[in-house]
């Protein structure tokens, strides 16, 4: 039975969403998990009572009286709140107690205590969030999304291997395909580390990479060249691209919905639907030595449970491992 | 009577669109200028034969027999192509025999040979390309939008004033505020250069720093603090924003068109027009001595007709004076 420690304080509408999400998961999704709820346990007892059908079994209450805030300085944080629901979930997992953790609070803390108290698995300097965007063909992983401003070339390098992974075993790509995102197709475009990983990605083993790719190359899904699978960038061009497509769709909605009755049409929602990216759950925080799912902070229950399945597909297909021999394989003397 | 040169060959549709956004400029705008169509004399006049009624009183052809490409490096490109229609058209200018310079075509020589032919305004380290993108509440003008990558935290701060300037004598903006793109609104984010331009700006005499911005805040238009007028980050952000906005659209419209009869109802139309922007023309070229307007390659008769009215706008407004005298208040001992 796979153990999914849910941190039940992490987001915007927490304890609710995230207790509401994890009954959608238990009730909608292939049976073979269990959900770790970590938080205050009076609270959490409170919201489950508002569901007196669910099977308990399936159910475990971790206690955890503190709270990591928004605000909070990641590391500063995780350090001095041992009894966070932040620290108790990674806490589970890092005892051997969990297999997975799922949080839609602070992404920083949750990237620093994962990376603290899970490790990096050899070879990976820096964990990465990735963000899968909805594209007019299929999901295309982002990352780094998850704001590591100024990363090194080999790190750049290291988050196609992350992302071509993660692609590979958890969305059932065989072969994915790999873009750097930069301002131009061509060799000399972008700055000294662009240019650098660009050509270290031309002669890295075992990726697929297309090449340079540009900013509206990303939502069709593919370049003239053919389609793409992981995009590559530092986390402050990631960042700030996931942020701003978020606040397309709010725009888009917002305009449309000044057209008295469309937004209700069905036909309408589900034209636009492709762009709802709850569907696609949490983003995995890659590099680490296990799973950890980085929900945004304002997710619904829909986003949560979506996540949770995230979490089961990335233990069944024991992406943790094949990402681990990943990098062994670069250690161990393979051309990198 | 302001006089605008106009690259005949720029774009992918020319000499066509740009004949055409030349025609509907002189018939839809204020009268007050003319224009100066830079390109192959005979092209140009094979295609002002279909504009028998066109006023050839406002309208100079000047002869360019040489074209730069797209694909072309540009500084080499503009130094060895003097004929081109872009050297040709910048030369006008920098003669004085032209005022403003449209040119839909390789950025990057645009940028090159703005800078080359033009000089920059003392003070000015970098030329800089602002995009106007269509937000909520008014258009907010993000720059570098050209690809100036790895910018110094001087050139950023820098951006702030070139930016603040042309939103205030050009759009109208009395007051412009100005928020640096980063990961998050707290002083500790970003990499070292954004924190230094965190810095800067907090000091910059004569510009409203509203402070860090993230890439939600762009469409909006406004942060909590206060709306935003001027968007600075690294040529590499902006070129990447600016090209994923452009695809969402397409997107958009692309899945709102699997609905039948949807994109041809006019109170649809009217909703979505907001996000159209070649409303806005093309973006101007920031510092340089002198006034040159970058339109999208792909640009539409009607956004070559609106970046003739923002070339006439900025001349008008006697932007580049104001430009010079806010960098020679720098270089006076103005504390920057």
């Amino acid at each position: 039975m796979i153990r999914v420690a849910l941190d039940a304080m992490g987001g915007d509408g927490a304890p609710r969403v995230e207790i509401e999400g994890a009954v959608r998961a238990l009730e909608d999704l292939p049976e073979g998990f269990l959900i770790q709820l970590v938080g205050p346990q009076d609270v959490i007892a409170a919201e489950l009572a508002h569901f007196p059908d669910l099977n308990r079994a399936r159910v475990e209450i971790h206690h955890a009286p503190d709270v990591i805030g928004m605000g909070e300085k990641p590391l500063t944080a995780v350090r001095r709140k041992p009894h966070s629901s932040l620290a108790v979930g990674l806490g589970l997992q890092a005892n051997g107690h969990s297999d997975a953790f799922v949080s839609a609070g602070n992404t920083g803390a949750i990237l620093a205590g994962s990376t603290v108290m899970f490790g990096l698995h050899g070879g990976v300097d820096r964990a990465s969030v990735g963000a899968l965007l909805p594209t007019a063909e299929h999901p295309v992983l982002m990352l780094d999304a998850g704001a590591n401003v100024d990363c090194s070339a080999r790190e750049l390098r290291n988050f196609a291997y992350l992302g071509s992974t993660y692609m590979r075993d958890v969305i059932g790509r065989p072969d994915p395909a790999v873009g750097l995102l930069n301002v131009g197709e061509e060799d000399s475009k972008g700055g000294a580390i662009l240019k650098e990983v660009h050509q270290l990605l031309k002669d890295a083993p075992r990726i697929r990479y297309v090449g340079n790719i540009e900013g509206r190359d990303i939502l069709p899904g593919h370049t003239r060249h053919g389609h793409i699978d992981v995009v590559v960038c530092d986390g402050l061009v990631g960042n700030v691209v996931l942020k701003f497509y978020e606040s397309v769709i709010q725009l888009v909605s917002s305009l449309l919905g000044r057209v008295p009755g469309l937004l209700g049409r069905k036909d309408v929602q589900d034209a636009l639907g492709m762009l709802d990216y709850s569907q696609y759950g949490g983003a995995p925080l890659l590099g680490v030595r296990g799973v950890s799912i980085v929900c945004h902070g304002s997710s619904t229950a829909n986003a949560i449970k979506h996540a949770v399945r995230v979490a089961v597909q990335s233990v069944e297909s024991e992406l943790d491992e094949h990402i681990r021999g990943e990098f062994a394989l670069h250690q161990t003397g393979e051309p990198a």
